[in-house]
């Protein structure tokens, strides 16, 4: 006889063009047997953390060849996919046994049952720390944090950096990588609060807020009066732009995201592109996804720089599943401070 | 007692905007002396073979930082330079000794006064081959072809590789240097001759005609149904963004130059980089000054093959400096078929 309990889900209504909104997403609730299919290697988990991302929206488009490389459209009238932190309920997977704790791709939902995949699911080893973390600085973001800084920027000590959408997941941590290595580290963000938060608490030797800017090539000229070496890009369209113009020779761009663009109909041009030549730029578009292989080793680094305090992360946490879709529009208006969670449970 | 001799020179009339006209340019001549003055370390030669590069309409631009770092303007009211191929006259470097031959940068003018230096001048020592081709195959533009191929595009047997203004000095010989490394070559260029040219005499396995396509990324997906591995590029703007739509996951793009952008006021805006993301594509400047470490080794290389015969290189020959100005303001309409050299003096 098995058990049974309710399932909330979060359902993908319909393909999205422009901004996200909440209305396009709603709410179901199903029932879930709480047990895996005899003979089946599944695994039934409770999710307890879940992630938003930008690379989210690109998923809700229509399905495009363009993007397919990187991610499938959400299937429509299903639950929605992301990361999220789970314990195991029940397992049919030689790895994986009951209240283990795994991160990776689950449904937006209470209850999912999943297929473990490498490089879609990692399971928890270290647990004396916050176990959201595995949302951010110890999963996804984090790991494209340190395979884009170290793997792809080809950092030097005493170079400068700059790091857009600098406050998010992504952008805290590299700020910070960058600061450890010796560089000079400049962030953008959109508000003032996350403007201080890269000075004061990320240690950022400088930041300012982009919607305030002007003319965003004379505000990174003003920060960067002898250029910038690397640019780890966020954001793309006009802070590209500006960014091209004041790059240095050799200068290295890391394209982890362009945020500024899933949103638009039409992309924004981008116009400073002989810059590449005329600077011997080398841009460099990453997936984390090629970089799992170094995910232990990663941990290995991080995990006692986090015990030091030597690194600081700050988290956006909304609470209940029932915010979820909230919290994930805000991301694409910036309105998360630090990286944006949604509890499911606390257990 | 010296003797002296009547030097015509091509002169820079002024900073050019748009595409430059043979009235930015005028002709004077001076009277040059045969010798070099004593104590100094500077050579005279007599310019036999100039050199028409896309390079050069940089230099006719106001002084600008953003290209400051690849080339100077040209000083108004002096003879302009170029790459050029040499007879010795007279010397007072050590290097260098009456009779020698040399290629490297030169005013456009019957004999020049130069001070060597390292990457800007090199010593001729293969003379059994036509002296014109040390203004490309074997001089600058080789170098070029050679190490942005090898170098830049990291090639592997089998990939498809594209390129633009494939039947210049450049071009033409990437596409030979891929082919000799089994990839599947396609390259466009502005007219049928040219397009001709490089299917029957160069080799590339197809090639079109970019100003008779309506649609650059249909006439892209025609010719490269499985996707673009390597593109090689000289040209810029709208073909940069068909191409980007039609690169494979893990593809290179080695920006060369971007000659469609060097006459625009305002450069054109380029929509498609989210590619870089969806598909990790690295875009690497490069110029040919960081390679010539390796002149020495791409000349074993290359001289043999012409020797050979596996390489066939096609000229565009302007006789006389006089013809200089309209040769190489017909660079940039497309006008020239193969490379453009201009003949000074042929001995």
């Amino acid at each position: 006889m098995s058990t049974t309990a309710t399932n909330k889900q979060v359902i993908f209504r319909d393909y999205v063009s422009g901004f996200p909104k909440e209305s396009d997403f709603e709410f179901t609730t199903t029932t879930v047997e709480l047990k895996v299919p005899e003979g089946s290697n599944s695994v039934l988990v409770k999710n307890l953390y879940l992630s938003c991302d930008p690379y989210m929206r690109i998923r809700m488009g229509k399905p495009d060849p363009s993007t397919a490389a990187l991610a499938q459209s959400y299937p429509v009238g299903q639950p929605i996919i992301g990361y999220g932190v789970s314990r195991v309920i029940e397992s049919g997977h030689p790895d994986y046994k009951k209240g283990d704790l795994l991160w990776g791709f689950v449904g937006w939902e209470e209850y999912s049952v999943i297929t473990p995949m490498p490089n879609n699911h990692f399971k928890i080893h270290h647990t004396d720390v916050p176990l959201s973390y595995y949302t951010g600085l110890l999963g996804m973001p984090g790991m494209t944090a340190y395979a884009g800084f170290y793997e792809v920027c080809s950092p030097k000590k005493g170079e400068t950096v700059y790091v857009s959408a600098a406050s998010g997941a992504v952008g805290q941590l590299v700020g910070q990588f960058a600061k450890m290595m010796g560089c000079y580290v400049v962030g953008s963000a959109g508000s003032k609060e996350k403007v201080d938060l890269l000075k004061t608490k990320f240690g950022f030797d400088d930041a300012f807020n982009y919607k305030e800017e002007q003319d965003l090539n004379a505000a990174l000229k003003r920060c960067f009066p002898k250029g910038i070496d690397i640019y780890f890009e966020n954001v793309g369209g006009k802070m590209l732009d500006a960014v091209l113009l004041n790059m240095n020779l050799h200068g290295r761009i890391a394209v982890c995201g362009m945020i500024s663009q899933y949103n638009l109909q039409d992309q924004e041009g981008v116009h400073n592109l002989s810059s590449i030549i005329y600077k011997r730029i080398r841009i460099q578009g990453f997936v984390v996804s090629d970089f799992y292989d170094k995910y232990s080793k990663f941990l290995e680094f991080v995990v006692p720089c986090i015990k030091e305090g030597k690194i600081t992360y700050v988290e956006d946490v909304a609470e209940g599943l029932e915010k979820g879709p909230e919290a994930l529009v805000g991301l694409f208006h910036g309105k998360n401070v630090g990286k944006q969670v949604v509890v499911v449970a606390r257990e």
